[in-house]
This record gives C-alpha cells, sequence and structure tokens, in this order.
C-alpha cells in the first residue's frame, strides 16, 4: 500500500514536471535544480552567479526552498534577482506543484531561474521539477566519497561543482576519487571546481550556463514544441 | 490518502521503537542515535570514541546506516568494534524496523550502541529508532544558521556535537549563534565542541556518554521495567 502511494506521489510529480518543461521551453527560460547537502554552498553560490549573469544582460530570478525560515531569499535579493521562498513546513524536497506555486508569484519567466532545493542529498533527487540542468554541489569539507554514497543525486545531474575549493587544503579530499566515483555513476556528467570564498571557477561555471542556454535556444523547435533543453540539446 | 498512509507509517513505526526502547533498558545497554548532514563527521567521531569508551572496559557496536556501499562498517571494524551496514538502497533514513533486523544480525547488546544514520539533517528527525540518546552533529564548514533552517533535527535531539572545529579559523563560522539558534528549539541542549583532526573536545564527549549510562543505570527500575533512559534520568 505505500509502495503504491508512492509511485502514485512520484507519477504526479513527473506529469507536473514535464508540463513545467514545456512552459520553461516556450518562455525560452533555463531552469536549473540546485542540490546539495545543507550547508555545501548553493545560497554562496548564487550570490556570484547571479551579478555575472545580469552583466550579460540576462534576467535571474530565484526559487529558494527551505524547511524553515526566509533568509536564503533575502541574500539572493541582495544579490539582485527577485526570489520567491517556498517553505517547506519539514518536507524533504521541492516538488514540481510547489515550483507551479511559485511561478505564479514569480510572474514573467526569467532568463534564468535557479530553483534552489532543500539541502539534502537524498531525496530532491527523486523529484523532477521540469528542469533544463541539475546541479548537484558537493563542498570540499564533505569528502571524496560522498558519490558513492548518494549515487542517486549524482546519476541526475548534468554537472556537478565541487564548492569550498579554498578549504582542500585543510581536508583529506582526493579530487580525482570524488570526479572517479561521480562519473562512474553518470560518465556524462560536467565537472567544475569553485570556491565562493575568492570567486575561483565562478567564470566558467557562468560560461557553461550560457553555453548550455544559447544551445538549447538555437537547436529548440518552436516555441509550441513540448521538447524539454535536454531532449535536444546535445 | 497520502497523509494517512504517512502517520500510519509513523505510527507503525513508535510502536516499534517503543519496544526496541524496552529492550535497550532491559539489556543496560545505552543506544545513542547519531544524525547530521552527508559529511558533518559521524563516522569520524566514531572512530575516536569506539577506543575511548573500550578502554573504560566498556563494549560498544555499531548499526551502520548508509544508501548504498558498506564502507562505513569497514571503518568501525578498523576502530575496534563490531558493525553492521544497512543499506538502505534510497531510502533516507534508518526506521525501528531496520534497526531490529540488524540487532538480530548483531547478537548480544552491547553496553554502548551507536546507530549512524543516513547522512540528512531532515527525515531521520522523525524516526525514533528507541534511543536513548540523539546526537546531532553539526560541522562547522556547514555554517551556524543550519539549527534555524533544520530545526526538527535539533528539536529532538540531546546533545549537539559542534564537529570540525579546526576548520573554525577558515569559515565564517559564529559558534555563539549556532548555539543559541540550537537552544531557540531545545532549551535543554548539551553541547560539544569537537575536533576529529586533532582530537579537541572527545574526552568530554566521551565522560557525558559514560555519565548519562551510569545515571541512567542508576535511576531504572528493576531489567523488566519499560521506561526508557530518558524517561527516568534528570
Amino acid at each position: 500500500m505505500r509502495i503504491v502511494v508512492v509511485k502514485r506521489v512520484l507519477g504526479d510529480n513527473e506529469r507536473r514536471a514535464a508540463r513545467l518543461r514545456q512552459r520553461f521551453a516556450a518562455g525560452r527560460c533555463l531552469a536549473v535544480n540546485l542540490l546539495g547537502s545543507p550547508g555545501a554552498g548553493k545560497t554562496a553560490l548564487l550570490e556570484r552567479l547571479i551579478p555575472m549573469l545580469r552583466r550579460r544582460r540576462l534576467s535571474v530570478a530565484v526559487i529558494e526552498g527551505d524547511i524553515a525560515t526566509t533568509r536564503d531569499a533575502e541574500r539572493i535579493e541582495k544579490a539582485g534577482a527577485p526570489a520567491v521562498q517556498v517553505t517547506t513546513r519539514g518536507v524533504c524536497h521541492l516538488d514540481a506543484a510547489m515550483v507551479g506555486a511559485a511561478l505564479r508569484k514569480l510572474g514573467r519567466l526569467p532568463d534564468v531561474l535557479f530553483i534552489e532545493n532543500v539541502g539534502n542529498l537524498v531525496c530532491p533527487a527523486a523529484f523532477a521539477l521540469g528542469e533544463s540542468e541539475r546541479l548537484v554541489v558537493l563542498s570540499v569539507p564533505e569528502g571524496d566519497d560522498k558519490p558513492d554514497k548518494y549515487p542517486a543525486a549524482f546519476a541526475g545531474a548534468s554537472a556537478v561543482v565541487i564548492n569550498k575549493l579554498d578549504l582542500a587544503a585543510y581536508c583529506k579530499f582526493n579530487k580525482a576519487r570524488a570526479v572517479l566515483a561521480a562519473r562512474s555513476v553518470n560518465p556524462a556528467l560536467a565537472v567544475f571546481e569553485t570556491s565562493c570564498a575568492d570567486g575561483f571557477g565562478l567564470r566558467e561555471l557562468a560560461e557553461w550556463l550560457l553555453a548550455r542556454r544559447a544551445s538549447a535556444l538555437a537547436l529548440r523547435r518552436p516555441a509550441a514544441s513540448t521538447g524539454s533543453f535536454r531532449d535536444v540539446a546535445p
């Protein structure tokens, strides 16, 4: 009985996510689902990326998923992007219905929409949000064994961002081992290395997002198409 | 319908946890449920605590919860304690039924049983495992705002262990703010500060565990009692 209900919940979510995917494609919006453990640095990455993307004349908005508090949305607005806070009140992940409700509050779709998921390397991996790209943020102090231990988060991602590289000198973190483990569950994974403390690697990540958006727009069939970016991009 | 099933699942778990609690009390076993984000340092803490407790002539065993891999159980056995690995295959938390099954593999109850939960600051908080003490591990690089953002994990704990204190010089972490936030959801919370890199603070944590066990045994009614340690300890 429990399994039947879980299947129904996931099936409902898939249908809602497919509708969001169509909507993002029609609105020429690159939607990026950001996953990672609590404290991996997801909000800090956005604080750095938002001004870089805005300087490239792209509009950016953020949906902030948190169990409690609206602190992250406040940080995002200071960084220069509108933010809609989704407070899940105990729920361990965002789902497509929550994103749909947040979009109604947001109004117009931006060029780039970041969806910062609840800090959790497990449950969010099971819930599609209609995203074009899924980034999993792995911070150096968490350890290089995390892709082995939490494979689903890495299997479903388009890129891993190895963050807090400034702490590498003080932690036992073997980058080659982490990348090998992540690629063993997902050979197509793009890899970025960043530090929000000193800005290292952020330009490369921003350029990759721009390239993903450009290639999706170039290859995409007319706006009425139902294809997601990922369906048609190389 | 979904809510009804979730309630039933949690109700079943409460009943199983109550039976485990009786069993731990009858067996004079201090059961410690260890919660924390991926990479907070839960296994490293156990690697340090096991030899300290064994030198005090206590038997120690560990139930290791992981989504995938048996790596943590191997680390624990090297540290000198028997370990039973529970591989949840995607499930985001341990529940009382999983702990019951692991106990059957373990055989005799030890003086101190550590149950290392899946790395997740959200879902494990909802599932009692019959434990006498619940420790939540918060590592310095995760940030001092985590008790505000993940309140349930802190509300249900008996102690918070602020770990990776050796990284405090390289992270923006305001300890007073973290403690204030944690105690605002749980005024009775004990606070420890540790570093597994240099051993700082581990003796205090081990002494606290010994004291909790001693006071539970001293105050406990005869072995047939149904009270948990926490029910009768001050």
